[in-house]
């Protein structure tokens, strides 16, 4: 079979190796697409060297069908169309207070072990979520994006007709406008690449630059003064720091999806002044994974729009080197059949 | 009658003037004791010169009873013992959302308008809480103060059996601290005051110096490795801000009662990793004010010790000049009639 490993120094390698039984409790996985993740982009910049433990293969996007059943194993069969839910928590303790997805000693599949980015994975049977067989593969591999939004749509108690700006419109930002859309929310998207605001109003949603327009005052007039109800930081700069405790109303919650390696300056004032809420969210649970499972299965959003590029797992060289060169596309998969 | 005024430049004038009838809505109070609290003490060092009108009656942590009742005021009468809630909310408008009290146009009586310390107060009804007849009123003038700890404790949706843990054991935080063991948590308490941390002691609370200690090994000492389950920041200094984000265990929350006036540097990868929740709390609610003249009126928690002075009014001058040379004092309060 075909694997790939991210050997360190922007390089992956693809090679050729022995499809493995999968051990008790484990099943293998015929992979069909694994997308590339802003955190899959960080490990080929050698961000998370220290982390990650080299040659590794990389990848936690994906969809595919169980080709082997381990020992001990039930409620799978082959053939059966899953996704994993990468999150290994079986080192849970009670200081954790129940809350697994973010337990201290956490193993994030496709980053501490490893990925989907090879032609055959065995993974942990806890880890899977079953699909409807007509569900279409491709659109299954965001199931791990979409995921995080429905998960900080979650968080954020976002009710129908609150008013909800998402800053940043990258993957993740488009994924959480869609999810608030769904609820019911009015949605605000602030981008400043433009082909990706003009992306965002294809996908029919009103987006709009900060450095164009005013944004406190944009969504001032279109609420009534009310200002947002929700804030979804998915941009990741100081920028979109400075106008989210300006741009949320009285009460305002403000969900931080963006990673901040840094300390960041603050305006807590705000926070005393309005009573904000900071809200943090990382990765998602067992019922986000089931949420997401449900749109795509219903495919009434458009999530096809999100797929910019599909390319054979054996150019994952080049993949990662273009998605540098060009900031624009959204989702590329990796077809890890070929 | 005598009144007091903040003239600006640090200097309070003491001056006789006409006792007024109260207007329609109104009533006339006379105020038997007024808490000096860290805002008075703010206006006195002119940070507050922008805002405050001089010359202003400052004061808004009172009791008192009740003088005249003017045209229109109904369920109140001449003699019942009341505390004012210090907030006008008349220009709260629809995009406020229902949260009258901290609604973009908020007068805080006190501070925007003439406050307590003076004889004689007329005020708004609607700014009433009717005291039972056997409350004490030196007592009762803490139940402002008392009121920003129970609309903190609240908003944190603090339970029994969690863990709190309190950075600054000033006045604010030391109530915090009464309300929220009263609400059945194990409380720690960080004050840097020698003083102070005896006096935390003295009430009964586990308070450490985050000088002598390792804050964040101590409390994970003290719950298993849990961590804190909310995080109370009443300090108002960067060290406790850099600190809150460490203490606070998985699924924590802060809430943030400092009042700090610069943007601040934060730790939001922790608000990301453990999902940390910020919580803004400004003043109170109708329902903080009940929680606290219940907890007055039952006068089972210690709070004569949180009384370290009564002056007479026409001290003005001298209180807020010890003030500035020992800060380890808790309230004092002026008694309004001498
Ligand atoms: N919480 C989690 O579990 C989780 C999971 C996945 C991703 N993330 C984080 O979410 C963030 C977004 O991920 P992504 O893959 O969409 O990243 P991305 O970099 O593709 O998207 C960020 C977008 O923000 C835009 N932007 C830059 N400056 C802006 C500004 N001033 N105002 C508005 N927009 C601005 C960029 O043009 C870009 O389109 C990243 O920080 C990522 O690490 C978090
Ligand atoms: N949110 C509201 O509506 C509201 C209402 C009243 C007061 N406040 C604010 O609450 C805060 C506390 O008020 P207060 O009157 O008790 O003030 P205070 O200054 O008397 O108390 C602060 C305490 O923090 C201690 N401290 C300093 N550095 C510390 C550190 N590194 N670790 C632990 N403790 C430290 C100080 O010694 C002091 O005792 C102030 O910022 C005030 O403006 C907010
Ligand atoms: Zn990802
Ligand atoms: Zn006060």
């Amino acid at each position: 079979m075909k694997a790939t490993r991210y050997e360190g120094n922007k390089t992956f390698s693809v090679i050729e190796t022995e499809i493995e039984n999968p051990k008790k409790g484990e099943v293998r996985i015929k992979v069909a697409y694994s997308g590339v993740c802003g955190t899959d982009v960080h490990i080929y910049h050698g961000m998370m060297d220290k982390r990650v433990a080299m040659p590794q293969t990389i990848g936690h996007e994906m969809s595919g069908t169980i080709d082997a059943v381990g020992a001990g194993v039930t409620g799978y069969a082959v053939g059966d169309k899953v996704v994993v839910r990468p999150l290994d928590d079986t080192k849970v303790k009670p200081s954790d207070k129940g809350f697994n997805h973010i337990c201290e000693e956490l193993n994030f599949i496709g980053i501490d072990s490893p990925g989907s980015m090879q032609q055959y994975w065995n993974v942990p049977a806890f880890t899977l979520h079953k699909l409807k067989e007509n569900t279409d593969l491709k659109l299954a591999a965001l199931i791990e994006p979409l995921s995080v939004a429905t998960h900080d749509v979650r968080l954020s108690g976002l009710v129908a007709g609150e008013t909800a700006v998402v800053l940043g419109g990258g993957p993740i930002g488009l994924l959480v406008a869609m999810v608030a859309k769904e609820v019911g929310a009015k949605v605000i998207i602030s981008e400043v690449n433009p082909i990706r605001i003009a992306k965002a109003k294809e996908l029919g949603f009103d987006a709009v630059s900060p450095i164009d327009v005013d944004l406190v005052e944009y969504v001032h007039g279109k609420t009534e003064g009310r200002k947002a109800d929700v804030v979804f930081e998915v941009a990741g700069v100081q920028p979109a720091l400075d106008v989210m405790t300006e741009v949320a109303g009285i009460r305002g919650r403000i969900l931080m999806v963006a990673i901040h390696g840094e300390k960041k300056p603050i305006d807590l004032f705000k926070f005393f002044w309005k009573e904000l809420k900071l809200i943090g969210a990382r990765v998602y649970e067992k019922e986000d994974y089931e949420k997401s499972i449900a749109l795509i299965t219903a495919n009434e959003l458009p999530f096809e729009d999100m797929i910019t590029d599909v390319q054979p797992l054996s150019n994952i060289q080049q993949v990662f080197e273009n998605i540098d060169k060009n900031p624009d596309g959204l989702k590329v998969l990796m077809d890890c059949q070929l």
